[in-house]
């Protein structure tokens, strides 16, 4: 992975190998990065996405394997427990351009992926909800 | 619908049960937003994807019911007779991680989604289209 | 294609016949912006899009024809060789509401085409990757 800083902006090389949750969590930690977004374009060859059903408060997930264009990839970057938390979704193209997408657990570049990151100044945290069990953003009803 | 404000930028969290386009609507209308972008992800239960067809000039409709995920949510904001309006694609996934997408009339959240938006300092406009009758970005030619 | 300039964003606007990648290309270069990122949604009616197999280090492509919405569009701006390159990914959805995504090459609008383009300070280069024959990001360790 190699980053250019500009201003409040990184631009992001991932390369082959690299799994793309894993390093961003990584560079948000190092940097720290407690709130932000970023977008992405690039391949993988490994990628696991997840659905969630509200009916069973719980994930599917599925695993890909093969070469995928990284057709979208969208995210944002939070504070949880003082440690970056990274949560994204993706589209995923395979070579007869179908596309599958989902919530994106982990996925392993397979040529190059691009990412642009803005950082925010602030923390932003999440806080686990009752009813799902998932970590929804930790916003203050005077913040709204 | 909370949300948090970060110099022109907007975190926000729309919750189960809220429509992301009337929700996201208010919120501009509020805030008197008249230009602006944002990207977003989460879940949601029902959706209106719509297909122009330039030969009919005439949208076409399908309604998704059942848990989706917001695979991408892309959209800007523009001011139309004074009044926010808010033009938004999206890819929706579903259990088979199989995406469906087009215009995003309207969605109703499911368990969460989270839209990062960013205000523009001046209004934008848009203009009726003599030959697509759809209302287009309003730029002048010398602001080109 | 008729655009408004908001610090250091545009907003674009590309219209029927207009080519996507051609046209931004031609904004770049007219107002010399060597780095940058984009989104946008709208409609085509012709697409080229690729897939990259790193096993064979070529890409495979399908030419795309009648009206799709972009779903999505993402990408970034550099600069090769003093001109800059524009690089795409895009999802698009047909009258079923189908989507197909990869490498944008090309697409000529339909209806309309609106692009959120955000412009950075400084240049960023790419440089052919001996492996994959790619321009892949050049971005030297010691910015990283």
């Amino acid at each position: 992975m190699k980053y250019f800083v500009l201003g409040s902006s990184y631009v992001v090389r991932l390369d082959a190998g690299e799994k793309i949750i894993e390093t961003l969590r990584a560079l948000c930690e190092r940097d720290a990065i407690g709130s932000g977004f970023f977008d992405g374009l690039g391949a993988v060859n490994e990628a696991e996405l997840g659905h969630f059903d509200p009916a069973t408060g719980d994930y599917s997930w599925t695993k890909l394997s093969g070469p995928y264009e990284i057709v979208s990839l969208c995210g944002n970057i939070t504070a949880v427990d003082g440690k970056p938390f990274i949560h994204a979704h993706a589209a995923l193209g395979d070579k007869t351009f179908t596309v599958r997408g989902g919530h994106l657990r982990e996925a392993v570049v397979s040529v190059t992926c691009e990412v642009t990151l803005t950082r925010f100044r602030d923390d932003i945290g999440r806080k686990k909800d009752g009813a799902t069990g998932l970590f929804l953003l930790d916003l203050k009803p005077d913040e709204g």
